[in-house]
């Protein structure tokens, strides 16, 4: 275990504490106390430590997410779970409010040709998402949303260019979830410097 | 305070968790064991909520957020604040990928005319970002970083239309710490869903 400490860069501890909750599988045991680890220790261990330090998924999404590489869903089925890596947060909403909420995107669905079944976990987020941000009184933000589709709509079919890209069949699982988890912060973090520029533009000239 | 959580629609444990961390203003003390709420701390425990619940922020951040929208500094000043947001994590990057990241984003960061100072919170965030996915070997996702940054800049527009419809002054910085962290989830969930039309027009049809 030192080893794999030495060459994946991540402390004793961590990895213990990610074996034991199930993130990591256990090392070949060659001695009651020494196990052999592997390159795919070394490789499973860096993957985790982006999605959890950098991709700010809990270890319970963590867990989820690295079954689903590791089964042998297609690559497309993937993306499901990658849905249901987004519900960080159970948002109780009402009756009448999922009404309206699903008023507002069913709309924007229909004209991107999204098509979703009951209890989609990212429809679910959404509607959680557009109850709080219409509860804070923000409507003008909810205004927006067509722009916000458009925008989603261009960066995905990036995203599926990104996979096309990869050759290997059983990397393209991961490179789903690096995409899409990775993926999200790379575009939260050139977002700020984008409205910094913006509003540099808008209001700090002329 | 049991009134304020009946307003609210938040528990009574929760309001104190939040005023023993600093987040919500104390209420006007009436006698020894009562005080008195008014409708902006019902506004405020809201906004907590949404950034914590919602928006998925730490508590420390939330804190840095909310003295940042009390303080009377402009709203413009306010993103950098929301730029701080981002660093959830610290990721140690060596002198030679930091050098390798800034080679990566200088030249989309001038094509797009973003400027930053040193220690900017953004592109400290996105050199971790970058270096992390080149560690795990997704190079096929940074050259997709153009059309990223592309679409950031739609956005950063869109949501600069936001902050210009709101009319009051005091709601300008509100609503720039509402966009910025509830617009990031909202384009996450919308990203989800056209990432899944877009793999069954590519795979699953034909």
């Amino acid at each position: 275990m030192a080893e794999l400490s030495a060459e994946s860069g991540i402390p004793v501890a961590t990895i213990k504490y990610y074996l034991r909750e199930g993130l990591l599988p256990a090392g070949e045991r060659t001695s009651p106390n020494q196990a052999r680890y592997g390159e795919e220790h070394v490789r499973r261990l860096k993957l985790i430590r982006a999605l959890v330090e950098v991709g700010g998924l809990s270890v319970a999404t963590v867990r989820e997410v690295v079954a689903a590489v590791d089964s042998d869903r297609a690559a497309y089925n993937v993306l499901g779970v990658m849905q249901g890596a987004l519900t960080r947060s159970a948002v109780d909403v009402s009756d009448a409010d999922r009404e309206w909420a699903m008023g507002l995107l069913g709309p924007i669905a229909r004209a991107h040709g999204w098509k979703f079944g009951p209890d989609n976990p990212a429809v679910e987020f959404l509607v959680g998402t557009v109850c709080t941000i219409r509860s804070l009184g923000h409507q003008a933000l909810l205004d927006q949303i067509g722009r916000y589709a458009e925008v989603a709509d261009r960066i995905a079919v990036a995203d599926l260019d990104t996979i096309d890209a990869i050759g290997s069949m059983d990397r393209i699982v991961e490179a789903a979830v690096v995409g899409t988890v990775l993926g999200d912060r790379l575009f939260e973090g050139l977002r700020r410097l984008a409205q910094a520029a913006e509003t540099a533009r808008r209001y700090s000239e002329g």
